[in-house]
């Protein structure tokens, strides 16, 4: 059976081991084995950061053993995707294994960057949008940065959008249901020996 | 020659391309023959979001002919780093390559959450320090998320910080030159046949 490392913030929810459990039963109701952050216990360590490397090293072995990643970039603590999760989905796509990713939020990149910058956003002579603060902005009708959404979607995967209602920021599971589905479809094709541009892989949502 | 991949937010400044050549021309001092992003023309494509993937695909093959990356995490529209940034760290270290990275603010992770939350961090029943929406905090004396600091250190690779002057946050280039230095470390000690454990490698700013 595939496994998937399901990666994102809900981590850090104060109901994370409930969170990341309905995750893995519809992992399995995907007929993927689930394999979570959380899932295993940590050695003791003697300081706080070799404490932290082994959470790291424990995860990162969990991503060596699974065969893909839903990766939920809903904004966290702002307006980007939590980085430890995109750490992951780099790794993930790097490494070749299946990858799809969801936000909670449907804003894209640059409508969240319109937010973030007060709407206050100027084209200058050199075409390129920037903010106040001189720093131009990405424009590609993307969910977030250029490289998370190229990089899924070069891969056959999809990046999912879901406008969740704002208490169920971190645990509606619509969006991420997509991604199941979606790698479902690629795992069938893979099997059948499909390419991913022979797979019915739309990116609209 | 080894190839160094220029990971950073820099890509954004009005003065990109200079930055990006300041930082090529301090590569070269170290024996090093950088890849930039913007090095390469982007074909140009029907819509925005083929022209960010066109982007994504390149700076993708500009890392995989890399042997290495210094990756820029210094906090960027927030307080953590640009996520086109770590993503390309976390594609980096599942590659195997030499990696390092740096941050121009010498606050670490857990300094940064308490700013974020105005210092209203609480720490619960369950052992964990929580903001006031009840978000678990990492306070492991990294200089951002864990999957960041151990992935890099894991690899003999260093996290280097220095406390750039606000006006130079972009574009102070001390820390960014530490990575290089260790970088030319790990290369030599590969070239002589030693493991990462075996250089000299101090994560101590």
């Amino acid at each position: 059976m595939k496994k998937i490392y399901i990666a994102g913030p809900e981590v850090f929810l104060p109901n994370a081991r409930a969170q990341m459990d309905r995750k893995a039963a519809l992992v399995r109701q995907y007929g993927f084995e689930p394999l979570c952050p959380g899932d295993l216990d940590i050695p003791a360590q003697k300081t706080k950061k070799a404490f932290g490397a082994a959470i790291s090293h424990v995860n990162e072995g969990m991503m060596d053993a699974a065969d893909g990643i839903v990766a939920n970039l809903t904004p966290f603590r702002g307006e980007w995707a939590d980085v430890g999760t995109v750490f992951e989905l780099g790794y993930m796509c790097a490494a070749g294994k299946m990858v799809s990713a969801y936000s909670n939020v449907s804003e894209d990149h640059y409508q969240r960057l319109q937010r973030y910058y007060d709407g206050n956003i100027v084209q200058g002579a050199d075409g390129y949008k920037r903010g106040p603060d001189g720093l131009s902005l990405e424009d590609f009708e993307m969910t977030d940065n250029l490289m998370l959404d190229g990089g899924v979607e070069r891969r056959g995967g999809i990046v999912a959008t879901h406008a969740a209602a704002k208490y169920e920021l971190y645990t509606d599971l619509t969006a991420f249901e997509m991604c199941l589905k979606h790698l479902a479809t690629m795992r069938d094709g893979r099997d059948q020996g499909l390419r991913p541009e022979e797979l019915d892989a739309s990116n609209d949502d």
